[in-house]
């Protein structure tokens, strides 16, 4: 897991045209490619900044292209071939810097003819990297410590309607939520600081509710306030939060950009959880975009402590492969000295059905499982819908199968009952 | 073209369920939906804040769903249906933000499992957003005045190799480039600020033959240097930039992101020249993402001068008819009083062969029009290709076929002989 001396990248790309050839339009689009020869440039300074192939390998055919637009060579029975290819850029380039490597890593290539498919898998970046951005600064531990939870999952969840509550109806949620025995709540990402529920309003009354329930029992609950905005408004909201003793903020990735997530990543004095909503139009078409493993590496970088990951048999239409291997992406290190690990989120259609399966892929509870309709629509009521996803993760964990753990967990058995598998 | 009341989102979607219900899903996602009864709400509440379907108009079935995790009904023999459906939201769920705008427009929605196709094809937004944020502050004759352009094309090129080049031999290239009578330069959204040609450098050999040039010659060329980075960055480079007497700032809209954009809008002192590399993982697959026609409203309000929008017969995967739609609707109002017009960059693959096709596709010259070879590569030099492109443009927009003004215009016709068409 040596951090490499260049940057590199995997893609998945379909051409009709021979890979290798097509790979290599890559790379000069992407470096010092011209299509005519300019007045100054020397092999010598052209290959300083050269991209190379370092991996290519072919994986199939397929009938027909997945996107439209791509050329075809002349030899009109070409087949259209798959491969894995690896390119790599000298840092010089661009020197350490997220913004420029998103030009460089997934520019202009995604729109070049050669291509019928073009998919981004995974980056790789040097040292410098590591040195040059934070990286989450509260990540697992930081979390578990601010959120009092130890060990086990920190059970979440959404407060819903997304928009409608005003401050009030919302603090009044939180409070059942707190009673209910909840560790974790975040705004919707739709909810922000509207007319009907400002942020600084809804600040206040949710953290009065979970400041007094702190004092009476010790807990205080964790509670995603979401601050995406403009950054002078960011920085705003950070520090009334702070103030008021909230514990976590949280941003829209796709609505602040990069730019705006590495100055909140430098000024957060708290855990940033990272919503990802928008991330359909990035990656649903197979052949086309990103992969979460190369994506969540770039805001994890740039200091995202909590990444959303979907959760398995979800409302959206991703598959469970894709949302684990996204949560493992999250837990792997991403530099030896600096691992850089954020938390993943599971959430969407989340209920005590889907501890057992999710434990067993990750091998560890070091995330947040975030349920609406599986703590909300328990028959017994919120605290009922709490205790079944802590009794189905304690199950999931000691490794007893639901049904058997249900047989003394009243809460559990109900919620077996109750969520459709 | 009155400004609506609430904030409008036009998608093209394709679904195997009831369209109008699908239509209700995407709605209640995007508002005030909950799949369960929440304690709190009232339909007073929820109504407040909901999303409605202002149209739904079908246009067709389709075999086979254009992307994968999509659900269908139990009837498996429904049609696969597509439609074109317009969503409205309450200006008071997030208020006049555009970070937010993003979320409620382009949020979450991508991944429901009723689709299988989901693109967003156009917003319209209530005036407070003209309120809000400035848009272009240069736009079309900022750009002229600064650049010495009264009428026609700027005729512009790019800095190729994109990376390799460093300060002096960059510099050596823009005094060729000036003396071939070139209006507008760029850096490629490649360079940066790397060690082999760091950013201040550059400026400072680039700025010194530029005004040498202007000095002797009273035209001043206008360069838009990469200053696309973290913000702080951005700020230096482009106070440096403004130092050095230049004219133009360049950043890639997809490294900074919004926040960053939104940013550099309210601080520049110059055109922004806006990049869109990355542009075709949001927008190449047809059943997913973002329309140009909506995206680039996004960015002009945020503040860019100049959006790039590709070129007729060019070197990438687009069609014609969707690199004039980009362009026409850079060139179209946003607000009554405030038009936020931004001046669309034509490049790759561009040679004096495009100018009358593009004239005539537009009806006006309001243009930044890019060529790479197009200059370099004409037989008889960079001038003659600069020439070239000044004789293609005034035919176009006097109306003489090319051939026709060829005859006595030997840069043009010897052009016609070397770019394929």
């Amino acid at each position: 897991m040596a951090a490499p001396q260049r940057i590199e990248a995997d893609y998945l790309i379909e051409t009709a045209f021979d890979p290798r050839r097509a790979a290599e339009a890559m790379a000069g689009e992407q470096s010092s490619g011209t299509f005519v020869a300019i007045p100054g440039e020397t092999p010598e300074l052209k290959e300083r900044s050269a991209a190379r192939i370092e991996a290519l390998e072919e994986i199939g055919t397929v009938e027909a292209p997945s996107l439209p637009g791509a050329g075809r060579p002349k030899d009109d029975a070409a087949a259209i071939r798959r491969a894995r290819v690896t390119l790599s850029w000298p840092i010089d380039n661009i020197g350490p810097s997220l913004p420029n490597l998103l030009a460089t890593v997934a520019g202009n290539l995604f729109e070049l003819k050669q291509f019928s498919g073009l998919r981004l898998l995974d980056i790789r970046l040097p040292a410098v990297f590591a040195a040059r951005y934070p990286g989450p600064r509260f990540g697992i531990s930081g979390t578990r410590r601010l959120a009092g939870v130890a060990e086990g999952p920190l059970i979440g969840t959404i407060v819903k309607p997304s928009v409608g509550f005003g401050a009030q109806e919302t603090a009044n949620l939180v409070r059942l939520l707190c009673t209910a025995g909840i560790d974790f709540i975040k705004d919707d990402e739709l909810q922000s600081d509207g007319p009907h529920c400002p942020f600084d309003t809804r600040v206040d009354a949710v953290m009065r509710v979970i400041n007094d329930h702190a004092d009476r029992t010790g807990k205080k609950v964790m509670f995603a306030f979401n601050l995406t905005g403009e950054l002078d408004e960011m920085r705003r909201r950070h520090d009334h939060v702070l103030e008021r003793g909230g514990t976590c903020v949280m941003a829209s990735l796709n609505s602040v950009g990069l730019v705006g997530m590495i100055e909140l990543g430098r000024f957060s004095a708290l855990p940033i959880h990272a919503h990802r909503n928008g991330w359909g139009y990035l990656s649903r078409a197979p052949m086309l975009g990103w992969s979460y493993v190369a994506w969540q590496k770039i805001w994890r970088l740039a200091g995202a402590d909590h990444m959303h990951v979907n959760g398995l048999a979800n409302k959206f239409s991703e598959a469970d492969d894709s949302v684990i291997a996204s949560a493992r992406a999250c837990l792997t290190p991403m530099f030896d000295d600096r691992p850089c690990i954020a938390m993943p989120v599971f959430s969407s259609g989340q209920s005590a059905k889907q501890a057992p399966g999710t434990f067993a892929a990750l091998g560890t509870a070091d995330l947040i499982f975030a349920a609406g309709g599986g703590i909300m629509a328990h028959p017994d009521g919120p605290a009922a819908g709490v205790a079944s996803l802590r009794e189905a993760w304690d199950a999931a964990m000691t490794d007893v199968p639901l049904a058997d753990y249900a047989r003394d967990h009243t809460a559990l058995a109900r919620a077996l009952e109750t969520y459709a598998a």
